[in-house]
């Protein structure tokens, strides 16, 4: 077991679990690969000691995902009443749940729930709060948890983990990889994880409109005379490529493989605003501050924020912005 | 050791390590991380037991992996004759080796070579041949002689090791992806391996050119009536966008992440010839039978022909292939 791992947390967790009956487990709104796949793995192993368990997201679950056995049966609604355990993954904070009445309907009956998590930002709203920011998913946590558990990993579990683990490391690209996770994974192809299919529904089925978009994207950046690269995607632009807002998602990271510049921008149209994105891979730039300035916020390397206004035909070219 | 490594032919290679004293390690032309990686590594664990080591290639190092420590002492030009012990890293056939007249003048001096190789299509031309098909990068190949050997692994060799392997599985997404490398991988890391290094000079170092060229080509696409995603570049293009032909390589592989369709196409103007690349995501096509009809050749999913010719503004709407 990794020396991070606090044992004394996974043991409390696990007598919760065994005192349970009826578990419900939580995957935070906009569900990623590691919010569903820690679900579907974490549900799985409680149902093979007996529990009834049943997994709920406030959204939909994306149509890439629906490759990983256990998303048919996710609800989006649920009555909380129906169970004496709660257990979140990969959420922050209550918030990124939402199903607020049934949550404050839970909790004045005086039973307790489980955060497992691994994000910085956690802030403890769970009774037991298991939040490892050294895993890089909250599907490496729970290999650990099973391992405390002496809980089996099967193929449909190991697919589901690894399906979250390599999401959230960015394809073994992020700076959050590291030996521990890739051992992990190396187990869990060992127990028969489906990866093609992981491959092939997270990153092989780009739908044609955002290819278009995200040719657009690129053939309009711009670098300015600060070492900017800056582009914009305009309502007009969306319905020409007959793509929509979330078809922009991802098309930044690309900006930002640009060598030797100093950080990209993405401008958006969004109704009566323009919502900016930043970037960089500079070591030396603070971009949270950028974007505080106007009013945004974010990390080091990656921020936004929005500014009202429309974005002109050549804005691309006009934009400025001093740092 | 994994079953697969033959440790007869280990066994041989070093013996004929042993009894050398100055050796030449030489990369394929137009050499890549895998090549120039391996050959790094293998010349330093020489060097290490005492031998005078020298690495060549035909051509000049590409710019992204000047990061390698050791890719400096690289020569383009060498005497045969001044080595008694010659090996191939990553070399499917002589030809791709080039330095013709050295390889004939050093074979006839009845001294022998090792063909360390992890191609299919390795035509064994060495005295002792290590062609491990089931390595997905001759880096992988070389972790196992260097255990075999009882070679340290350093934090320089593990980068030049864990830059071969994440090229060739194309960072962990190609069907070569094992439990053997990434649990390799793992290991690297752990001995020191420049991680974040090899990703930035591998991945986050794309051209502005680039980016405006793969805009082009992604904005432009069209999806025919046999549900074929075809796109194309001309000469113009490049001009336009400041490109050269090498900033066309990996756009195809996006064209190739489009959901539902058959395969892709992609033109390219190249003098008085157009030359086609195809890609599949399906396993019931063999884009290669198809490629051999105008005379190309290649693999089921990926191959390519030329055809005479020149792309008109509107081929991409007019353009039919039946199959």
């Amino acid at each position: 077991m990794e020396d991070f791992v606090n044992n004394t947390q996974f043991g409390k967790a696990k007598k919760l679990i065994d005192f349970a009956q009826n578990i419900i487990v939580i995957s935070h709104r906009s569900p990623d690969a590691d919010a569903v796949g820690a679900n579907i793995a974490l549900a799985t192993a409680l149902k093979k000691i007996g529990k009834n368990v049943f997994s709920a997201c406030t959204d939909a679950l994306p149509s890439n995902l629906k490759f990983l056995k256990g998303t048919e049966t996710f609800a989006q609604k649920f009555n909380s009443l129906d169970f004496d355990l709660l257990i979140t993954v990969d959420c922050g904070s209550l918030r990124q749940i939402e199903f607020e009445p049934e949550i404050a309907r839970f909790r004045k009956t005086g039973k307790t729930f489980i955060n497992f998590d691994h994000h910085a930002s956690n802030d403890f709203f769970g009774d037991i709060n298991i939040v490892e920011t050294k895993c890089a998913a909250t599907c490496e946590l729970l290999y650990y948890f099973f391992n405390f558990c002496d809980f089996e990993i099967d193929f449909k579990q190991a697919t589901a983990l690894l399906a979250g683990i390599y999401y959230d490391t960015g394809r073994f690209m992020h700076s959050n990889t590291t030996e521990n996770n890739l051992n992990i994974a190396a187990e869990l192809l060992e127990k028969g994880a489906d990866f093609s299919s992981i491959i092939k529904n997270l990153y092989k089925t780009k739908s044609f409109e955002q290819l278009k978009l995200w040719g657009l994207i690129f053939n309009r950046a711009r670098i300015n005379d600060k070492n900017i690269v800056i582009s914009a995607v305009t309502k007009d632009d969306l319905f020409e490529c007959g793509a929509s807002n979330e078809h922009i998602n991802g098309a930044i990271d690309y900006l930002n493989t640009v060598a030797e510049t100093k950080f990209c921008l993405l401008l958006t149209e969004d109704d009566s605003q323009i919502k900016a994105s930043v970037r960089t891979q500079r070591e030396d730039l603070d971009l949270s501050k950028l974007s505080s300035i106007f009013g945004g916020g974010g990390h080091k390397k990656a921020s936004g924020f929005s500014i009202s206004g429309k974005i002109q035909k050549d804005i691309e070219v006009k934009w400025r912005i001093g740092v």
